[in-house]
């Protein structure tokens, strides 16, 4: 494969540049005119490490990989703009596998008006893509950090948590085997399934989120648990979790009990939901909840409150604190 | 390792941010302020692709990678602004590896005024990096593009080339050995191996160029005979390139001959000098040879002319055209 023909094939895919983009792919590099201020994150997937091509489609692999980068634009409340593409393509990728993974990634961009600008392609032992982002804001303070969160405030999240890791559970021990006859748990174990595979950047609800005045935002890619353990570090702050108001997916349950672990623990400790966790003041939490549900048809559930002190308590129904951790997930 | 270890003793290393920057590392993104245009470009770099970990250090690496990102940024006339580091870490390089690798990357960046606003760690097999950079213009129209070069213009080159070419031939016969016994012999081995191993992004000339108003430029990371093709093939235009004019390195020709082969093929076709192809309008040419000379202290060679056409013609001293190729290189 030579590296120029691929990236010939890439080109005439990449639909019309974006509004921000002077000069697209194919300088030394592409020229942007930003709004005000601009939102900037890296993510880097392996293959084995965020995604194993042994279960998982080109497409879905191209898609991942700009979900996981666009989540981190979803957390700040920006607005996509454009992403820029390193791919190493190992020995056992040929072209059209390469052309297939850059079309799951073009999807993803396409229904969130992100344009790819430009990138880097590479001979590589193993497959990888580092995934920059751009999103922009009409200034710096209208992006929402991890650290503003205070004492008093609400701590909520968006749409269902669980399901990525339950997904990922279900397909190391179906090895692509088909699931149950009943039509219902198909649908189910599908859907959680497409969750680890196929996740969806809560673009809209950032964005619900801190036009509605939300004081910090994460996204959780690697577990409520630590997430939250993150955000409550930047901010200062002490997170009370309520363990029995977490929105679990569909299907977690049975997958936990399948593996003989407790549900609340897949869904405090299990990764890669890319839902988000924010804090806001209580008198906003009605606007927020009507505004996340019209950017994206998806709940925002309260699960507790921001309070004195730095760290998180996930407290059980019972009045035990939750230790998150140790069920699988991918890094 | 873990990750998050790793992350914060990287954070800990990072100078203050630069002017544009309004929030650093370690949220789910930088948050940053751009002048009126940026310009974006992306370098993904490869263990035994780009680089070999038993020829370079590990801060050797570093600097390569961020000055192959930053080159692309000079061919535009850009002012560097910020880079983003996505880093695969392989089970043999260990974290004080890491730091040191970062060490290369991070002097490179204090001497060019660029900040890294963020990255990612992951595991990987392989050592990758992929460095995301962008720097800054008052607006877009000041960046030198590839597409502008017009019959007439002279074209231009910075520097000197073949040299790391050269410097790559060095270092995979000696294996490690003592450069000759001769002081000057070992000077100027030692100055091509570092033209290989830590090239020199000529951010200066760039922007000189640029503001006496080159026409079109391109840096030359694949050889002359190939970026002088894309630049021809962006510009639609001919460039006729008189071999004879070629600055050779110091000890391109010793190489050369101890390889058998001619100096001017080395030159030719020998990639990773990044030094900075122009085609700027005859009249400008003394001011842009003052001004890179006071930029950065090297010269800037009038090497041929645009003309009518598309393509390039390197023509021999004896009339021969010179068909570039054939000469080791990383790619």
């Amino acid at each position: 494969m030579g590296e120029f023909e691929l990236l010939a094939r890439i080109r005439e895919r990449l639909p019309a540049n974006g509004p921000r983009i002077h000069l697209g792919s194919g300088d030394d590099a592409a020229i942007t005119v930003p709004d005000g201020a601009t939102a900037t994150s890296v993510d880097a997937l392996v293959d084995g490490v965020h995604f194993r091509r042994a279960l998982a489609s080109p497409a879905q692999i191209g898609h991942k990989a700009l979900a996981a980068a666009l989540s981190d634009l979803a957390a700040m409340g920006a607005e996509p703009g454009e992403a820029y593409v390193a791919l190493g393509v190992p020995p056992d990728l040929d072209e059209d596998g390469c052309i297939e993974l850059l079309g799951g990634l073009l999807a993803l961009a396409r229904e969130t008006g992100t344009s790819i600008a430009g990138g880097d392609v590479t001979r590589a032992a193993e497959l990888f893509l580092a995934l920059t982002v751009v999103g922009h804001a009409p200034g710096p303070d209208a992006f929402v950090e991890r650290s503003g969160a205070r004492a008093g405030d609400a701590l909520v999240l968006t749409g269902e948590i669980g399901g990525a890791a339950a997904g990922l559970r279900l397909l190391e021990t179906d090895c692509g085997v088909d699931p149950p006859t009943a039509q219902s748990a198909s649908n189910q174990a599908g859907a959680l399934r497409t969750r680890q595979l196929e996740p969806t950047p809560r673009i809209g609800a950032g964005r619900a989120l801190a036009a509605a005045g939300a004081t910090a935002m994460i996204d959780l890619s690697d577990g409520l648990g630590g997430d939250a353990g993150h955000l409550a570090q930047s901010s200062g702050a002490g997170l009370r979790i309520d363990a029995a108001s977490l929105p679990l997916a569909d299907g977690v349950a049975e997958v936990a009990a399948a593996a003989q672990r407790e549900p609340l623990d897949i869904a405090a400790s299990g990764g890669e939901d890319y839902e988000l966790l924010a804090s806001i003041a209580p008198d906003r939490l009605e606007q927020a909840e009507s505004a996340v549900r019209e950017a994206e048809g998806i709940a925002l559930t309260q699960i507790g409150e921001v309070v004195a002190g730095i760290g998180v308590e996930i407290r059980l129904p019972d009045g035990r604190l939750l230790e998150p951790g140790g069920f699988d997930q991918l890094a």
